[in-house]
């Protein structure tokens, strides 16, 4: 049985640049696997236009259906960062200097630099808590559930631990693989046989190609170990009788 | 004026290994470049697990909305890809399979090794147009507006340039970048006045951190060359006069 109840995620990308192709989203799989760790399971991802009312009506729609939401992009100084005027918009906020932030960042930069376009990053929702920024200074901040992240990666990564005691987990979400030098159509049944008696368990299929040779990874996921275990003691007889080479087990 | 209406599309990443952050998702990106080179424009996405009706939901909202959907990920022969299912039960049509997609499977395998798994890969919508697979054999397939590619990157890479005939784009969609060796906050202000007198082309600011060396690009989007060429002139114009130095122009 689960001790905890199951907590769940949205992450909630905002970024024209993301959408256009021009940049790689990397963050969805940072804060998932950071979010996994912690006992959230990420149920969601979607990724939007810097629009207003777009952002507004994902973040309501996400903030209502999640325990967590976590947005990433358009906190910075420029025109196209409206990710904090938007979010104070969905919630009925007043959209204001945060004095706390801008003394942040009136001691984070030399005198003089804090310019106009700096201060823009202390404009956020009325009395919402500040995310420490490690990296470049200019927090994030969170209101109710909602967890507003900066879109670039090196410091969005550099500002998750410190989050840790504003999230609280479920059983961390574990995962066993075991990667096998077959094809997916040489398992498919008896890998169906495993998942139909082990409903809870989430069990993946994903073929991969690596130093010229191909194979498939199965990935068993659960918050109860004793269950990945018994569904890979299953997935191990099968491909022993086989003669199904196992490359790795991790 | 544009000669041609906007075409707009959403795309459907569905998989557990991308939510979970295991995987990597590239397939936007690549899906977004294409279309945009072919004049359509991405305006949302949306990663989801591989649960039947989320994937009903999600088709159905976002077919409804945009001109095209792409959905990525679970067409192969595992208990865990239930796309084709999930699409025939969005559409209201039968499952079944497909004879054409069997004839192409059975004349691409050896032999005797069409078997149980690969043959599920034909099961599709009644009725469902293929999409060309030159990678691997087992083919996509679109019904209505909806276009269902594989996940595995690189076969859906070569599943793309066969589609074009099957998409009317509008305009496509150009770009150019100019990156500066300065920081957002320098910028922000001159930046803004030049977005407001061009309200109808996209004006996006990055930062970004190469060879040691911070930086920022300015990326102009429109269907509307000239419209591009007179945003430039006026952002090169306040760079020139602030003694910013233009790393690149693209």
């Amino acid at each position: 049985m689960d001790k905890k109840r199951k907590v769940n995620a949205a992450i909630l990308i905002i970024g024209n640049e993301i959408l256009s192709g021009r940049t790689q989203d990397t963050n969805t799989s940072t804060i998932a696997l950071w979010l996994n760790s912690i006992g959230v399971k990420v149920v969601e991802a979607k990724i939007i236009p810097d629009v207003e009312k777009i952002i507004i009506l994902s973040v309501n729609e996400l903030r209502k259906k999640n325990d967590y939401v976590f947005t990433t992009g358009g906190i910075g100084p420029t025109h196209d960062d409206i990710t904090s005027m938007s979010i104070s918009k969905a919630f009925e906020l007043d959209y204001e200097i945060h004095k706390e932030a801008y003394k942040i960042l009136e001691s984070y930069y030399k005198p003089g630099e804090f310019n106009e376009g700096r201060q823009k990053m202390v404009w956020m929702p009325k009395d919402a808590k500040l995310i420490s920024n490690p990296t470049s200074g200019a927090p994030g901040f969170i209101v109710e559930n909602v967890f507003c992240l900066p879109g670039v990666p090196s410091i969005l990564k550099s500002m998750l631990g410190g989050l840790k005691n504003s999230i609280i987990g479920g059983e961390p979400i574990l995962s066993y693989t075991i990667s096998l030098r077959t094809v997916e159509s040489e398992i498919a049944k008896s890998l169906t046989i495993v998942q139909d008696k082990n409903n809870d368990v989430e069990i993946g299929s994903y073929p991969f190609f690596h130093a010229g040779k191909l194979g498939v990874s199965i990935v068993i996921r659960s918050e109860n170990q004793s269950k990945i275990n018994k569904c890979s003691s299953q997935i191990l007889e099968f491909v022993n009788k086989k003669k199904i080479e196992v490359v790795k087990r991790d």
